[in-house]
């Protein structure tokens, strides 16, 4: 008892957001870690290793088109491009926060690649001859994909967090994330291309449950900075539209080669493209006079390519990718306009990006959409060997469709509970006072924890030379004031 | 005569821009139409199809390499780029219609991209046997090419029309698009990769066609708002910068697998070069004391790419590749300085982006450019088998490259018809008064179709404080005015 | 001495900056040279000539995917968005320069790949049999990469040039690319897949030397425009991310087809992963209460990327890359606090992005790095065919990894005598007083070279109005001022 006091009181002092000591140490620690850490475990796989020409010979490859390179490295730069671009941009649309937005966003993903190399590594690719994780260009995409999952967490504490506080969100995140990943994709064997539950409903759930944890019952008083001016919302949109151009890459970038690819690319664009007009019609709707709101379009568009993630490879069709999309854009909307202000007032959830409507929700129809499209599977759609193929219903893994749709109901499930359980172990860890955040009346704003220019005077002549004029006169007229009397 | 007075009358009333009720109707109807349309025509073609490995052995092919997605993705990925980010940007450069230019591109890209994979389905890759479209990623990137169209219709529009209307532009834009396109490369056989023709040609002079029809005569008292700031010019070089970046991927996107591709690519490269410099030379010879002007650097740079579209895939030879690119700078640039003007004063044509100097008159050239090489086209610079191959010299099409310059010309005179006939066509539509489109004094303003951010006071704290004290200050004087007499 | 002193006494001059002559000349009068000499000497490869369908047959090539086109064309795009996006967004941090950096940074790329074409054609791909340059993807990556030494040394002189400068600069500058990179990689024979010696190292001494020969001492007159403002450096960051993004492209772009791109593209990644949080750790520990610094997070962070350049194609393995990018993110952000004002202050090097910290320093150390890691090539690491493979040591160019070693050294010497020499003779060149550059107290101003937007009063229609109240109010003051003696 006397322990919770002393805990209690610890928490409730001023808030200090010096991080100069504990910032770097982070940093430099953990990088430390990494490097011997890559030392004893990582090497090259056999496509990337100089032995490739014997490799080749080996297994009679004729020509250096088969290395998986070419196959997957357009994808994997398209993904890079989202995650550092994407998610970096769409978090620049408040005012004031745009630089730890992109900056941080930066921080944590380089991070998290690495951590995500070795995690992913020990449960998907290693070799147990020699003990060594063996990296390809797929390692790298996986390693962006699972570092997604963080970024989405990110999106709900936005403005509330200081730097240190998410590398230690990005260490655990990872963490959970590659276990999770292993026990849904190998133990259960659920297909998740897209990772709609791996990734976004894991990611969501997880960010959610943090900000639930660190809630800031007094935010209002940064209310002045919650918000975006004309230019953020401009700068996010970049974020927006690359990760809505470059989410069918996203989907398809480590499906089967040949159909697969294909396929999911197909399914993501149709799902993404529906998504937009529902969004569009249901923000104008719920607004007076019809206008559209900048925080749909920058969010909700984006609804449908979580959605298809998981269903993306199979047999989805294009239609019903459309019709995955159309539902998304509807419900991530309405989330916006209803759900996030009911979260806040009572559930206690603040999620400065509505992540809630963007990854959580449509990550969960997503997942449900694939175990649906799963247990509908059928050898006259797919054929015989499309069917194996697809499902690799292959060793002790050969099932019925219909099992396979119960088996991705049951890797939701597990989604869901990493990321809640997780985020509330986690989100106790962050709630420590040695992390250096700032207090309820300082967030949002960049001020903290950036050296922040400090005027843009220069940009507005004609204003600058009025205020000078003006404040010229205010002198005069203070004087004037003071000399009033002797006249 | 009576139908004529009511139709002019009711065309007078004054503008209500609620579409509070007709905007997300449109939406939901076409998006459903949408969904119901695929459900009956549209189906994944043998390459992204779970039928593609037993494709693969009938067929007798070896590699996934050889699915055309890896021939195709890069590409596609790039003119998605091009569509959503590059146009969307290129229209960010007004002061206060960034939200409606990046944010309308992309609600009728998205919607045109369905109905362009519907029209061009129909008219080009319809299976007989079973009544069903088969896509694919070519379909993509065509679908993508289709929409281009329509958003170079909309520059010339841009800050005039409701989303309304360019929901409804596009709907046309796409049918007419894909008609027309079917007659040229179908029925003509002209070729025509990169679109000189068949995009830029019938999407500019069907945007110009459209903006004659919607003439406003009191345009001048948007003024005030006709212009851009500095940031908002800094935001359309990201527009300026991918258009160009990309435009080789555009014109080799759809090009014969190998050297097709790779020689369209180097040619587009060379000619966008040529442009720059000629480009900043115009704009700076024009100008006082040899400054240049932004919105030439802006959009006259990507002459060059638009007028290399057709001839690019033939044997332009480098040379003439930077020719080509070295006329368009030059004449784009003449045109913003002095044609645009001209036909804002003279023809009633209001051209919000000039598109006649970036798409329509650099579509011609290119147009008249393809006619010119492929007429000189000969088996000694060819090859016998590459001239066959570079223009499919094959079947019924068996020709002379002379002739083949004959039919290429005809190609142009059938975009320029059905640009400037449908867009009279559509035009009289928009201008029916139930769009819900803004009156002449408030064009160029998103505070009519969008939830815009109030004030950045924030963004300037030395401004805003000077402000709030000169507030306070007048309001002491007034009260010491009010005071005065009693002195 | 008569002529020394009426040559200084002409550089002493009043500055004028109308290059309404000059500048539209020498871009006319290159760009006619140019068509000219590829008229005379550029054809298309045996892959981009319709004679490829002849030559697959001759060559006995099953499949198009073996054209190079397939190989390089991803890498080639995202290099080219490094040129003109990366490099160009880069430079626009400063306040009122972004028009200038974003823009002739255009400028000078789109003439320099023209004449790199040329320059490394003669050196490198002239087709003795019939005196033609044979030009194909790789070529086209190579110039981009020969224009990115000039766009380096752009980075030290920002702000203080005009155009025509940066024309001649460029032309200088590849010109002397071209001949300093044959004796690295043809007669020396050293490697350097991504160019940390022939690229980095060069362009920045080159233009470390240019800014050293017009060292501005009156510089501190500009300084109220010498900084960012918030914007400007969200602008800045789109460069910084999509350098750091595609720079692995940069480094795989044009080795080896399989593991080498492989393998260079997994050693930058993790390179560059490992810069951004030693970067992070020194900006903070260097500042005030932990605060971090936009300019080290904009530029250092991509140090590890130039490092890695050299090596990246060797066996440098995952833990090496990762200590290449620790080590350069703590040199570059230290270089960017302590050396850039030692080296403004004490040898008269003004250098406006930092390029010592970003390319030179770095672009040294790679080299070194890339000297070791030969050095310390073996045939257990390699394999044997491995060995040949990576470093081509075939003909007369057998030798042993440890002389290599030597030779790489050699390699980085070449480049610093050629920057230095050649940056002190172009500077010689344009200090020249006829090239229209700014006064000293009108540097990194925008104004001076381009039309720019006037006001941006109407984005603060708050202020605006308060300040209208304003002067409407002191418009009355001063009446009552004047008519107070009455009272």
């Amino acid at each position: 008892m006397g322990c919770l006091d002393s805990m209690r009181e610890c928490c409730d002092r001023p808030k200090n957001t010096n991080i100069r000591i504990s910032f770097p140490a982070v940093c430099f620690v953990w990088q430390t870690a990494m490097i011997i850490l890559f030392g004893v475990f990582i090497r090259y796989d056999e496509e990337s290793d100089t032995h490739w020409v014997e490799y080749k010979k080996e297994k009679n490859i004729t020509s250096d088109a088969e290395n998986d390179f070419y196959f997957r490295y357009p994808s994997f730069q398209d993904v890079h491009v989202m995650i550092f671009v994407g998610f970096g941009f769409l978090m620049t649309f408040l005012q004031r926060y745009s630089f730890s937005g992109v900056g941080f966003n930066f921080l944590i993903a380089a991070f998290g690649i690495q951590w995500a190399l070795l995690m992913q590594g020990w449960f998907h690719s290693l070799d147990y001859t020699d003990g060594k994780i063996k990296i390809g260009v797929e390692s790298l995409i996986n390693a962006d994909f699972c570092v997604a999952g963080c970024l989405i967490a990110y999106g709900a504490i936005l403005g509330k967090v200081s730097p240190v506080q998410l590398m230690v969100l990005t260490l655990f995140g990872v963490t959970l994330f590659a276990i999770e990943e292993y026990i849904i994709l190998n133990i259960i064997h659920a297909k998740d291309a897209g990772g709609s539950m791996v990734i976004h409903t894991f990611g969501g759930y997880y960010g959610l449950s943090i900000s639930w944890v660190l809630y800031r019952p007094n935010l209002e008083q940064s209310k002045r900075l919650h918000g975006s001016v004309y230019h953020s919302d401009v700068f996010a949109m970049i974020g927006t539209l690359f990760l809505w151009m470059f989410w069918p890459s996203f989907n398809s970038a480590i499906t089967d080669h040949g159909d697969g690819q294909h396929r999911a690319a197909i399914n993501t664009y149709l799902s993404l493209a529906s998504t937009v007009l529902t969004t569009f019609a249901i923000s104008s709707l719920f607004q007076k006079t019809g206008k559209v709101d900048m925080v749909h379009i920058q969010n909700s568009t984006l609804a449908g390519g979580v959605a298809v993630g998981t269903a993306a490879e199979f047999m989805l069709m294009p239609y019903g990718s459309l019709i995955v999309g159309f539902c998304c854009g509807i419900i991530s909307t309405l989330g916006y306009i209803f759900l996030t202000p009911f979260m806040e007032r009572k559930l206690k959830i603040q999620d400065t990006c509505g992540i809630h409507n963007l990854h959580a929700m449509p990550g969960v129809i997503g997942g449900i959409v694939g175990a649906i499209t799963a247990a509908a599977a059928s050898k006259e759609v797919y054929g015989t060997e499309g069917l194996i193929n697809t499902f690799d219903f292959e060793g002790h893994f050969e099932r019925s469709p219909t099992v396979q749709g119960g088996y991705q109901a049951a890797g939701l499930c597990v989604a869901i509970v990493f990321a809640i359980g997780g985020g509330i172990f986690v989100g106790c860890i962050l709630k420590l006072p040695i992390w250096g955040d700032v207090a309820d009346e300082h967030c949002f704003d960049d001020e903290f924890y950036w050296e922040v220019p400090e005027e843009e005077e220069s940009l507005h002549p004609v204003l600058e030379y009025n205020n000078h004029m003006m404040i010229n006169k205010r002198t005069d007229m203070v004087e004037s004031n003071f000399s009033e009397p002797q006249t």
